[in-house]
């Protein structure tokens, strides 16, 4: 059976320089900058810019051997993962794992904004880093 | 001056397997397929499936040497374009060429669903292949 997916909440773009990122995506593509915050936990500064209802994640690495440095090392910046909203990310989860899809989280975790998220692997779903997270508050 | 972008249009997924990509994104992750077109000029077989008031739209190239064949040569599938919509293209093309942003496509073009788009070069905004495209109809 499928999943419900609500809409895309953001898509993350991984960046060398937050400075310069956020001042080409704040300045130049006028999306106001709405929320900073740093994940300790991996090793990340995270930004994140409204365009409509969504938002653009800019994630720069704090520390070389992180995950998105570890990808920007590899595959330079860009394109990082698509999040979609969920409002129930255990049923989501478990539908996905019950069809073969391989969670990288089989459960929630606390990710940006105290929001629960999971991570889907990118080789389950035709390459694409695929986030599923509930609505804040 | 900045422009002024909509929302987040769509997400352009690059695939070496349509019927597995649609079946994945339709069948498990229950996102309807509301549109399908073959561009020609691009080498490309297109597919929409909807996403709260946005797409994915899975990308699947009919011929090897074509830009998103190439794509897939090099990178594998994945990720491949974030589209945003604006109300007046030329505007928007306008607004990033004075800032110095570089244009793959200075001026409009046809693109899926007779939509005027034009796409800004990835090394121009963090390495992002980025689509400005204006409404359906």
């Amino acid at each position: 059976m499928s999943i419900e997916l609500g809409r895309i909440d953001h898509i993350g773009i991984a960046v060398s320089d937050m400075a310069e990122a956020i001042a080409l995506y704040e300045g130049t593509l006028g999306m106001p900058l709405v929320h900073r915050e740093e994940l300790t936990s991996q090793g990340l500064d995270a930004a994140l810019l409204e365009v409509g209802e969504g938002h653009i994640e800019l994630l720069g690495p704090t520390v070389e051997d992180s995950p998105v440095g570890r990808f920007i090392a590899r595959d330079g910046e860009g394109l990082h993962h698509v999040a979609y909203l969920v409002d129930d990310i255990e049923l989501a989860l478990e539908g996905l794992a019950e069809q073969g899809v391989v969670l990288i989280d089989p459960e929630p975790r606390i990710g940006i904004q105290n929001r629960r998220v999971a991570f889907v692997h990118h080789e389950s779903v035709r390459g694409v880093l695929t986030e599923l997270i509930e609505p804040a508050g």
